[in-house]
């Protein structure tokens, strides 16, 4: 599947989310990531997801302090019963509207049943499905 | 300025934000706009901006956990020194992908400078400039 | 019913509730509001409420790290299924016991039965009820 | 000094602060008290103070879910250079009214000066000073 | 039952846990001990506890941002239902290794069953079990 | 380096770590790995750090509500300007004493001058120096 251009997850930088030399936490993008991938293998696989795997994580440019940090999903893959999503996050300095890449990663999810075991996806449906935010 | 497709503000709903009846806490739901607000009025007047006031708004529907919520700037308007923000919030069932309108309001920001007084704002710049977010 | 002088929420504001231009979200004052006009809403409804409205809502002195911040309830009216709840929000320094009116606005609650459906308020329950807080 | 009927602190318990088995967290009742014997410190010493002690905390009824929580200073005594703060915590229903006391503890915080050192407190301005919160 | 050198709890000081006057929340640390109360009753009990009482805290050192902060079980005394647990604080600077103690005291929890009602410790498994942390 | 059995980071789970299927957040175990890698970092070169890479993660056990969530550094190696750290995540049942292996993965961090510019780590220090946590 194609990339979007529309963001899977979009949030300010606040200074809870901000590290003692001044940058965004780390873990705090971890955490948008997995969100953005998690809500991406929702989409495909119309049920719940777990992430199992994360991979080539690299963090690019650091986030300052009000930026407006975007998660976008570039690569959708799907398998037997997990999604691979490759994600992008961007910094957008608010002010002078200057975007540039602060990180990028891989993120694998599995879709699981009620039980929490992994179940099949339905490959038709889900490659009928844009995988991506759907607009308005 | 005409409405964008594109989020300013996009996050999924988790356990932190869901009241006690079930449905997200309006006031988690009044803390996106705001922010909605501020970063629109951040990049229209190109610098800080403090919100000064918040009308109409309306919950329409009631938001569930797990669903994506999105702020978007319907219309931005621009006086002397605020801009006029006319957000609108969705939510989507990310499952399937049904996405109903969750609540919409009006918020006022005012542009400051250093000293937290109201500055005017450069109206060609602020006319100039697509106030909704960017891509990539 | 008239004004209350004790407060419905009070709490101190902390760094996590600071903006970057050093004074308090006004997400965050958005959320004691409605915590403030929910709480109300219960109490004079005598069950659970959900937030459909705001209105007028000024935001009038700055509020700083270390404020008490105090949310009363000025007035309140009840229609069939609603109240409408008229906010106050003080913010007091406590090194100096100054205290400044920051802002203002009015938070309308719906009574809901346990399906999320309006049900209709008793009046004479209500009236008969000091919807403010009650001292120990 | 006399008890205030005014609360110091006063929230809602929301789902965060609750605990696994159902009441609120002990560490979130403590943290309200500590704030409240913080302010009631800075009120009296007109400066920064540092907690130094706890003692006699008693856990005394569980809080639910939705109770409005109050933190009332009862006592409060003064040293050279400390203020010992007595503190209740109460818990209301607000659907019925019904409230109980559902915690106490003493509450000591030291006076320091910039360098966080200890500093003396003035008796005349600590004696004349009402060291509860202050009404509108 | 002899002191455990590994902690039950160990975290970094962030920005959110920072008071005004730049040491840590008392309160912050005060749920970090009623944590380690807890667990260590937990796992004594091997059953749920609730804190009933707390005592004899002090704050001997203050705790900086980038801290390490680790919560030690020096003492853990059982009764027929509840469990006293002797905590101490400890703060290292990640930077130069140095540590320091930074706060200790007591925390009393109470084996508690479903309807949260005290039930009786079984007292040869509590002192067959070593209460503190076990390694993998 | 050599794995300590002294975990750098001990939390319990709680419920504002629990994603909606129940599980804890992977976002969250990924934060408390990132804390982990960066504190780990900063011991060996005595000073800042930024996280630069993550690697390998794998999610291998589910964490339930309550358990307490430990962060070992297996193996520490280090080059001119960065520290790669082997991270294991287990997951202890406090009431049953049952530990399994939750998660593990791999966290680069770059050390930085006061300007966020890589520096040299001092080989001879670092080796001279136990990268895991010392106790009291």
């Amino acid at each position: 599947m194609q990339r979007s251009d529309t963001p899977v997850v979009r949030v300010v930088a606040t200074p809870t989310d901000m590290n003692i030399n001044d940058g965004a936490f780390g873990g705090w993008v971890l955490s948008l990531m997995d969100q953005a991938g998690a809500v991406t293998g929702v989409s495909v696989c119309a049920g719940p997801v777990a992430t199992i795997a994360v991979n080539n994580v690299s963090f690019e440019q650091r986030i300052e302090l009000g930026d407006i940090v975007s998660v976008f999903a570039d690569d959708v893959e799907f398998g037997t019963t997990s999604v691979t999503v490759s994600l992008q996050v961007t910094a957008e300095n608010p002010t002078t509207g200057e975007t540039r890449r602060a990180a990028a990663g891989t993120f694998v999810v599995v879709a699981v049943d009620a039980n929490g075991e992994p179940r099949k996806i339905d490959g038709d449906y889900a490659r009928s499905r844009d995988a991506r935010p759907r607009e308005r």
